[in-house]
């Protein structure tokens, strides 16, 4: 799956992926108005504004981007609404032909990690028929369990043709707190990067692994140590733009092929009609072309800067 | 709410919880042959079948045990239709007085985790409606992303009384790999269950905290030092039974008060009739009797050992 995420983003020359993470306040108020008058006030039509949103988004910018990103908290938030709303929006990139990153942060002992490898990555048996059941294409993973979490979920990469991104050091504020902190001689987000490698070895894909690691572009420093230490793992880099990462601060997380990296920015993009330099040139109707201008931004700051 | 939870377990005298993880190898057959003649060979069919058999084994052994931990993976892997199990199976407990716990292991960055936190325990508003989209009464929460991943949990058990419990050691054999190394002198579990303490102190509910803590059963002498390092911490005690976890090992987790602990049985409870020494006894038709005694020989078990 790594060979063909590379595949489009040198296609498309975009190492970035846009993170479909709604809030409802960042939802334009005719779209939460049409939801509500013809479901009422309830999670239904909730979901129904956050999936019209995001394809709209999608509509505006899929030619432009190898991937997206949606975050499954912010469907989840709605219930069982929101994440029949997830399904859909998955199913609504594939057939726009986007590789879909699933941002699920999932990680258990082995035979539940197994339940949730299947569940996003993996395929399930009733009786004589098969079913994928969200069917993303990648999905995050949380190392805190160690290896057996973590394995069940390459197993079925290794099956299905699909990837992982694994936490290794993540963007917030007090990812410090256990990540940074010395173990060993060394923080303890360098023994999670080693595991990576050791993970990623048994699911090759050309020069790089389909177990890919998560390193926020809040922590340059760490990117370049993170970059040398697992050289043929791709990163998926969030924290770029509202979270404070920079462009200047991206060349870290490449490798010299130029490869090795994909950026990921949500509400940069996707609330762009809100914030500056778009706000004036876009009013909330036409939010989607606001996100359209704001991935092309994006892609030349980024294919500056690296 | 961890107030509500030892009325409960002393009320019954069961420092119990039953965990609702199905996996279609333990539903008998003639459950399945129900749900897929009604609903063909579909997600649908494997939920109904689920839901059936927990439903079953709750009227069996609700009027033994405080709480349900409902493992949301074994669920999410049917997809939606898993998902809508999942939520009915919680309605159902709760309609039959159970407290819930929600096996769900999230965590992220501080936004990402306040919509996880609005999922699980929490609330959402849509016009000038308000929902609890899935509304168990206790999640698990993943630590490695530090404060700002698991405060937004503690401010919504504050705001609607709820409580967690925050993987501090878990029960799988690889739990070690990151968790026991030694971070700064002390190994990273009792670094976490430090925070889990700071974490605690603002959510306190008489003289134990809502934000609990996970310490395997697998793992005794871990279980002690957790203990010791957190006085006011109930915590959930998994891997007792089906992992290996003894009674004899579990004196180690409970104060001396007699409380501070809750041990989990998943597997050995729900699939005790396809287990030594009920499956001579109880046939798969009666699978649910052979849980009520299951439930009343590990009363006894960890009664009788602390």
């Amino acid at each position: 799956m790594i060979s063909k995420l590379i595949n489009e983003i040198v296609n498309k020359k975009a190492p970035v992926v846009v993170g479909l993470d709604p809030n409802l306040k960042f939802i334009p108020e005719h779209l939460k108005k049409n939801a509500t008058e013809e479901k009422g006030e309830t999670l239904e039509a909730a979901a129904a504004a956050v999936l019209a949103f995001n394809k709209a988004i999608v509509d505006a910018t899929y030619d432009l981007i190898p991937a997206v990103k949606p975050q499954i908290a912010m469907y989840e938030q709605f219930g069982i609404p929101g994440l029949i709303a997830y399904k859909e929006i998955v199913d609504y990139c594939h057939e726009k032909g986007l590789i879909v990153i699933g941002d699920v942060k999932r990680g258990d002992i082995g035979s539940t990690s197994e339940s949730y490898a299947i569940a996003h990555l993996g395929e399930i048996t009733v009786g004589n028929k098969t079913y994928r059941p969200f069917d993303e294409d990648f999905a995050t993973v949380n190392p805190y369990l160690g290896t057996d979490g973590v394995k069940p979920f390459v197993d079925i990469c290794n099956k299905c043709d699909k990837g992982i991104f694994v936490l290794v050091k993540t963007s917030n504020p007090s990812s410090g707190e256990f990540q940074d902190k010395d173990m060993e001689g060394r923080p303890l987000y360098e023994h999670v990067a080693d595991k990576v490698c050791e993970w990623g070895a048994e699911s090759m894909d050309g020069e790089y692994s389909n177990v890919g690691a998560v390193v926020g572009a809040t922590y340059p420093a760490q990117g370049e140590t993170a970059r040398r230490l697992m050289p043929h793992t791709y990163i998926l880099v969030p924290g770029y733009g509202a979270q404070g990462g920079k462009a200047s601060d991206l060349k870290a997380f490449f490798n010299k092929d130029g490869l090795g990296a994909i950026v990921n920015s949500s509400r940069g993009i996707i609330a762009a009609y809100t914030k500056e330099p778009y706000k004036d040139r876009f009013d909330a109707l036409h939010f989607a072309d606001a996100s359209r201008e704001a991935v092309k931004d994006m892609l030349e700051d980024i294919n500056g800067a690296i």
